[in-house]
């Protein structure tokens, strides 16, 4: 029997970060992630699949959580609406506590540009789960396309805002001025 | 001394293309495409690094047109002004004579989940190049991605429009149409 023991994943994140940071994510190995909290490589294969699930688990519940937002906007929402209440979602996502290991994630990949691949996909991926909510939600195609692509570049944007050094607001308020800074380039064109 | 044929680029271009679709692009091999054409696969070599730059090669140029549009844009011109310009010098790649050549390989991309993946990386790298040239014009930082991701997004829902059947209206037309959807959708959350 296999004891569970809570935190588990938790130590092996953290540990698995740290030499991230440290000796660079190519040249980390399992063996040495699983040692450095006394663990095996086998409790690390059964909490992730591979060293980069470390960075890029969760994913599946952000996509989730932008479209619990689409699907929570009122009857009559328009499609930025819908958007705008997929950011408010994902903003639960980012608390204040969890910006030191934002930043810790962003180091790690800025240095490696196959991670920097990933995680482009990783927002390609998520315009394109929006973008399927809100053509569930009966906005036509191309306003679907527009509106998850927008949605998806204020929310890296914001991200990026919210990790910068110094930076004290909340995930949501930083969405909703970059989502106000788009409308307002929008309607200089009008 | 090698002889230099006129047209070879293009003869080897549209008997790849014509493999890719019937064989599929995993399948195709250089000697094949060579072959095809009475060639050998050394002078493939000579014009093409690999399989994939026959369907990526020209990146470079179409991120030119980008660049040169916003640099072309006037003095004071918005942000969003200088995407439109961009937008319109991009449009010059996309002559109606091209529009069979661009459905062939977009059904080629589609088939095949790692050049779907090379297309998004490759939208991502032009976003980027027109972030740097707006923030070379004075943009700031967070309008200067906004405004490219926005441009790189109409530019891509431009390019599927163009692509559909029966489509028969301009690029740039398309692209101004998708422009001024983008505009509108932002307005109405004003």
């Amino acid at each position: 029997m296999v004891r569970w023991e809570p935190g588990t994943r938790e130590r092996l994140q953290a540990a698995a970060m740290d030499l991230y940071v440290s000796r660079g994510f190519e040249r980390t190995t399992v063996a040495e992630i699983a040692q450095a909290v006394g663990l095996t490589e086998r409790t690390f294969f059964r909490h992730f699949a591979d060293k980069r699930e470390v960075l890029f688990g969760g994913q599946e519940l952000l996509e989730q959580a932008f479209v619990d937002g689409v699907a929570a906007a009122e009857p009559d929402a328009s499609p930025l609406a819908m958007v705008e209440s997929a950011l408010s979602a994902a903003a639960g996502f980012f608390p204040a506590e969890r910006r030191s290991h934002s930043r810790q994630r962003q180091t790690i990949i800025a240095a490696n540009p196959a991670l920097q691949e990933r995680e482009l996909l990783k927002m390609a991926a998520l315009a394109a789960v929006v973008a399927a909510a809100l053509r569930a939600r009966g906005v036509p195609e191309a306003s679907a396309t527009l509106a998850a692509e927008s949605g998806v570049t204020v929310f890296g944007v914001a991200f990026v805002k919210w990790l910068a050094e110094g930076e004290r607001r909340s995930f949501l308020d930083i969405e909703r001025e970059v989502l106000g800074e788009l409308v307002a380039m929008a309607a200089g064109a009008a």
